[in-house]
C-alpha cells in the first residue's frame, strides 16, 4: 500500500483531520485543501528531493577556503520547497503562512523526509527556527528574521552544542557582552558581541538564500565577568550570517562568524554540518572583532526558549527517522516483489526444476517487511499523533489544550526515541532483503541506513531521551501524565473490547492493559527507594518498553480504525490488521525484559567501575 | 581489560589448552610457543594492520581497465602475516605449516579482525581455500595449489554465487564441460572448460602474490547436454588465475578468467569484491575460450566439498563480527575514559560550577560499555570454543572427535549469525558513546559499524542460518546433537550449583537451565504439526533466542573460570563476572519473546500476501 494511503488513513479515519477545519484558524481549509497540500508535496518531493538524494550523499560539502560549495541542485530543489508555500504551511498568513493544521504540515514533510532526510533538514531547521523567534522575539525580530525564514529566502540554524559541550548544555563557554554604543536600544534587540566555537552546526555556512540566522546559545558575564554556571546563565540570541537593517534590508557586510571546519559524517552528508567560530576576529565589524548578535527573550532564559525549538525538533527527528525506515521499506519491497530466488517446499521436497518464486514469498523476508511495515507505518501514526496534540494545543479549547500540552511531554521522548532506534533496524531488515546488493551502492538502502544512524545522537541523544522519561516526565506534577496518558490507552482499550466479537481484537487489548499496567508499576518500583541513581539506572531500557507500549497501543488504534473503515480496499485492512498482529506477537512481548531491569533497579551496569572493562 | 589477557585467560584458565600439547601433533608445543605466537600476532596485527584500517576504507579498489589497483600498503600488510608463517598456524609441516592448535590459530586471528576485518578476509579466504583442497585434492593439486596458499605466496577465492543465484546455489548456472585433448588424464585433475559468471567473489582480481586460485561451483551438463537441476549437479574445479605446470610453475598465460566489475560496498572496502566472467573469451586458451578447471573431488559432490569451507568460513565470519565488536569496544572505552562532560546528582541536585567527570562515570555509558564487553567477549568465548571443538574433531580420541563435530554442527549457526547480529548492535553503541564525533570519519567507530553490516549477509544470510538451526541441526539424528549440547549445558549448571555457595552463580545457573528447557521445548512445539511451513515460520526468532541461549551458557563458563582463577587480578575477574551478571539480567531475559513466537508458530508473517504491504 502507498505512503499517500496510508497518510489518508490516518488522517481521515483515524484523526479526523477535516474536523479541525471548524476552528477559526483553519476555517478556509476543507479535505480538499489538505489533499492539495499533499499532492503537491508529494509530487515535489519524489520530482526534486529524491532524484539527487543519493548526489548529495557522494559530492559532500567542501570548503574551497573562501565558500562552502555544495551541490548546485540542493539550493533548486529547497528553492522548489519553498515556492510551494510549503514553509510556513502551519504559520498565520500574518507570518505569510497557510494556516494549515501542524498535522497535514507534518503530513506533508513526511514525503520529503522519505525523499531526502538530508536536504529536508534544511527547511525543518529553517522552520524551527522562525517559530522560535515567533514565539519569543519582538513583532521587529519576528519581521526581520522569522518572515525571511518562512519565506524561504533565509535559513536558519540552532548553535547549541560547542566542542566541550554536547549534551551537557550548562558548560557552554560561549560569551554574549554587551556591544559599544546605544546597544541596549537597538531596534533588532539588545545588542551583544559573542565570542565561542560552536560544534555540529547544520547548514551553519552555505551559499544559499540571502541570509542565514544563527540562534546562538551563550552566556552574559555577571557583574564580576564570570560566566554564571549552570543552565540559568544562558541566554538565546539572534546571529545573522549578514548583518541586517531594522527594516530588514541585508547588507555584504558579513557578521564575524567564520568557518572553522566541516565535519564529515558517515551519513546525512546532504546537510552541511560545520563548526563555527564566533567573534574571533576574521569578519570583524565596525572595526571590531566580535559576532553581534540580538537577545531575544529575557536574559537567562535562553535555554527555556531554545525548547520551543526544541521539542519541535524532537518530534521532527522521530518523524525524519520515521520516513527513512518507511524509504528502505518501499525499496525492499519492490526489490522483493520483482527478485527471483529459491522454491517452496512441498510435501515431497523441493522441485529444483520448478522455477523460482519471488523472494516475497519467503516467509522470513515477510517477517522483514512486516516489521519495517510495523516500525514505519507505526512511527508515522506516532508523528502524525503528535502533530494532532500541537494542533490542539495551539487551536483547541483550554481543556484540550492543556491535555494535550501534557501528552506531548510524555510523548515527545518516545516520538524521538522510538524511530530513531526501530526504524534505524528497519533500515538494516532492508539491506538483509536486498542482500550483497543491499551492501552496495547501488542500491539505495545502505544510505537510508548511514544517514538514519544519526537521530539517535542528535537533538538530544538516546540516554537523554531516558532521563527525560523517567526521571522527569513520568514523575512530574505526581505521575499525572502519566495517568492521563494511561486513561487515553484505556479508552482504547475500551473501545477495542467494546468491538471485540467483531474484530478478534480482545487479546490484544487484554494484552495491551497489561503492558501499561507493567509500564507504571515498574516506574513505581524504579522510584521506590526515591534514590535518582537507582531510579535513574536503566532509564534507558525503561524508555525502550515505554516505547513498545506507546506503539502498541497506536496500533491497536490503527487496527480499530481499519476494521471500521468498510470502504476501504480489504487488502489495505488486512495490512493493517496483519502489521498490528505482528506487533503485538513479535514486538510487545519484548518489554518484559526492558521494564524488567527497571523494575528490580539492577545496578549491575552503575556499579561497575572503570577498571573492571 | 586487554584483548590479550582475556585470550589468556580463555585458553589457559578455562578451554585448557596447554593440554592440548599432549596430544602428538602438537607434540613441539608448549604454552610458551603459544605465547610466542600470540605476541607476535598482537604485534604484526596492530603494526601493520591497524595502521591503514582507515586507508583501505578510503583508497577503494579500482579498475584501471587493465588491472584492478589497491593501495599498496595491503600487500605490504598481508606478506607481512604471511611471513610470520601465520597462514598455515595449523597445518602439518608437511603443508608448510605450524602444527598449532586451531584454537590458538583462531585467537592468533583474532587480532587481525580486530586490526582490520578488510585485510584479514584475504588469509581469511586463502586459508580456507587451501583448506578445501587439502581436504578433497589429489596429492599433485595439493602440492600445486594448497602449498602456496598456505605459503601465501598465492591467494585463494570461492566462487559460489552467480548473479540470479544467491542463497539458492541450486539455480547456479556456470557450465563445466570436459576440455578438448586428454582432458580426463590430466596430471592436475580433470581437465574442463568453464563458462558463467560469479558474483560477490572476495580477492577476485588483483597484482598481489603470484597467482590467484580460485575455487568454482560449476555444473557437468548431463549426456543430454542440460545442466542437473538441483545441488546434486553441482561439482567443484580449481580455476587458476595463470595457468600452471604440473610441477607447479606459475606461467604467464592468462586463464580466461575476466573482471566484469567491481562492486562498490558500503563497508568492508579493503577487501576487493568482484563480480568475474569465467569464458567469455578475453584470455582465450590455446586458442578456445573456456576458462581452464580441473576437477575437485568427484563429479556431483562440489557442495559437499564446498562446505569444508564454508563452515570454516562462517565460524571466522563470526569471530571477525566479534572482533569488530571488540575493536569498537576498545575505541569507546578509551574515549570515554578521556572525555568529560556532565556531572554526578548530589542530594541537592547537581553542582554546576563544579568540574564536569569523564563520561565512563555516567550508568547509562557503563550500560553501553558493558553490552559492548558482553557482546564482544562473549563472542570471542564463543569463537574459541568453537576452534577448540574443531581441535578435537582433528586431534582427540574418537569419542571427542564424534561429540565435537555433532557439537559444532550445532554451534555453527549461532557462531555465524549471533556475533554478526549483536555486535552490529554493539558498533552501533560504540558510536553512541562517542555521539557525534563516533558519526565522523574522524574516529575508527563509525567504519568498524559499516564493516560489521556485511556479516549478516554473506557466508550464508542471517534467514539461511535460522533454517539451518531449526530445519536441520535441531532435528538431525532425532534430536541428538541437540541433546548432547544441553547435557553440555547441564554439566555447566551443576558446576555452577556446586560451586554457588562460593560464588553465588546459583541464580544464574538455574535461570540457564530454565533457557535450555524453554529452548528445547520451544523446538518441539515449533515441530508439533510436523509441517515444515509452520515449524520454521519462525526459525529466526527461534535462532535469536538460541543464540542468546548459547551466549548465555558461555558467561557462566567464563564466570565460573574466573572465580576459580584467584591468582588473576580482582578487577579482572570482578569484570568478567559483571559482564556476566549483565547478561543473564539484561539479554537473557529476551528469549522469551523469540521462542514464543516459534513455540504458538506464530503464522501472521507467513500469511501475509504481498498485497497486504
Amino acid at each position: 500500500m502507498t505512503h499517500r494511503a496510508t497518510i489518508d488513513f490516518l488522517l481521515n479515519e483515524w484523526l479526523d483531520a477535516p474536523s479541525l477545519c471548524q476552528r477559526d484558524f483553519h476555517a478556509d481549509h476543507s479535505s480538499d485543501t489538505f489533499a492539495a497540500v499533499l499532492d503537491l508535496s508529494e509530487q515535489v518531493a519524489s520530482e526534486q528531493f529524491a532524484p539527487i538524494n543519493r548526489l548529495v550523499d557522494i559530492e559532500e560539502p567542501e570548503f574551497d577556503g573562501e565558500r562552502v560549495l555544495l551541490p548546485p541542485q540542493t539550493e533548486d530543489a529547497l528553492n522548489c520547497f519553498s515556492e510551494a508555500g510549503l514553509m510556513a504551511a502551519s504559520k498565520s498568513e500574518a507570518l505569510g503562512g497557510m494556516q494549515l493544521p501542524t498535522v497535514v504540515e507534518m503530513a506533508s514533510m513526511s514525503f520529503f523526509y522519505k525523499a531526502s532526510v538530508a536536504l529536508a533538514a534544511y527547511p525543518m531547521l529553517t522552520r524551527g527556527n522562525a517559530n522560535t523567534i515567533a514565539a519569543h522575539g519582538t513583532p521587529t525580530q519576528i519581521e526581520v528574521f522569522a518572515k525571511p525564514n518562512f519565506a524561504g529566502t533565509s535559513f536558519g540554524t540552532m548553535c547549541l552544542s560547542e566542542p566541550q559541550a554536547g549534551s551537557s548544555l550548562s558548560d557552554i563557554r560561549t560569551k554574549a557582552v554587551p556591544d559599544s554604543g546605544d546597544w541596549a536600544n537597538d531596534p533588532l534587540g539588545p545588542r551583544y558581541r559573542l565570542t565561542g566555537n560552536k560544534m555540529w552546526i547544520s547548514g551553519g555556512e552555505h551559499e544559499m538564500g540571502d541570509n542565514i540566522v544563527h540562534l546562538v546559545l551563550a552566556k552574559i558575564p555577571d557583574a564580576t565577568g564570570q560566566l554564571v554556571p549552570g543552565v540559568r546563565g544562558i541566554s538565546l540570541f539572534i546571529v545573522p550570517r549578514k548583518l541586517v537593517s531594522a527594516s530588514g534590508e541585508i547588507s555584504d557586510i558579513r557578521n564575524d562568524v567564520s568557518l572553522a571546519g566541516l565535519n564529515h559524517k558517515c551519513g546525512y552528508r546532504g546537510t552541511v554540518n560545520t563548526l563555527l567560530n564566533f567573534g574571533e576576529g576574521k569578519y570583524p565589524v565596525d572595526g571590531q572583532a566580535g559576532a553581534v548578535g540580538y537577545l531575544i527573550g529575557s536574559e537567562g532564559k535562553g535555554l527555556a526558549c531554545m525548547f520551543t525549538l526544541m521539542n519541535e525538533a524532537r518530534i521532527a527527528v522521530g518523524l525524519g527517522a520515521t520516513m527513512l525506515g518507511y524509504a528502505g521499506f518501499e525499496a525492499s519491497l519492490d526489490y522483493a516483489k520483482q527478485r527471483p530466488q529459491g522454491r517452496h517446499a512441498s510435501a515431497t521436497g523441493k522441485d529444483p526444476s520448478s522455477p523460482q518464486v519471488p523472494i516475497i514469498e519467503h516467509t522470513d523476508v515477510k517477517r522483514m517487511l512486516m516489521a519495517q511495515k510495523a516500525i514505519s507505518e507505526g512511527g508515522l501514526a506516532l508523528g502524525l499523533y503528535c502533530a494532532r496534540l500541537v494542533d490542539d494545543e495551539n487551536t483547541g479549547t483550554l481543556d484540550q489544550a492543556r491535555e494535550a500540552g501534557e501528552l506531548l511531554e510524555m510523548l515527545t521522548p518516545i516520538a524521538k526515541s522510538w524511530p530513531s532506534e526501530c526504524a534505524q533496524e528497519a533500515n538494516s531488515l532492508a539491506i538483509q532483503i536486498l542482500g550483497g546488493y543491499g551492501y552496495t551502492r547501488d542500491f539505495p538502502v545502505e544510505q537510508y541506513w548511514r544517514d538514519n544512524r544519526l537521530n539517535m545522537i542528535h537533538e538530544g541523544t538516546h540516554g537523554i531521551q531516558g532521563l527525560d522519561l523517567l526521571g522527569r516526565k513520568v514523575v512530574m506534577n505526581q505521575g499525572a501524565g502519566l495517568k492521563l496518558l494511561i486513561s487515553r490507552v484505556q479508552m482504547t482499550v475500551a473501545h477495542a473490547l467494546d468491538a471485540a466479537q467483531a474484530t478478534g481484537l480482545s487479546t490484544h487489548a487484554k494484552a495491551l492493559q497489561q503492558a501499561w499496567h507493567d509500564i507504571a508499576e515498574a516506574a513505581q518500583s524504579a522510584w521506590a527507594t526515591g534514590k535518582p541513581d537507582e531510579a535513574l539506572a536503566n532509564a534507558t531500557a525503561y524508555m525502550q518498553g515505554f516505547g513498545h507500549g506507546v506503539l502498541a497501543w497506536m496500533w491497536l488504534e490503527m487496527a480499530i480504525a481499519a476494521e471500521r473503515s468498510a470502504h476501504l480496499p480489504a487488502e489495505f485492512r488486512a495490512g493493517k490488521r496483519a502489521a498490528c498482529d505482528y506487533f503485538f506477537h513479535h514486538e510487545l512481548p519484548k518489554i518484559g525484559a526492558w521494564l524488567g531491569v527497571a523494575a528490580r533497579r539492577d545496578m549491575t551496569c552503575a556499579h561497575a567501575t572503570a577498571a573492571m572493562f
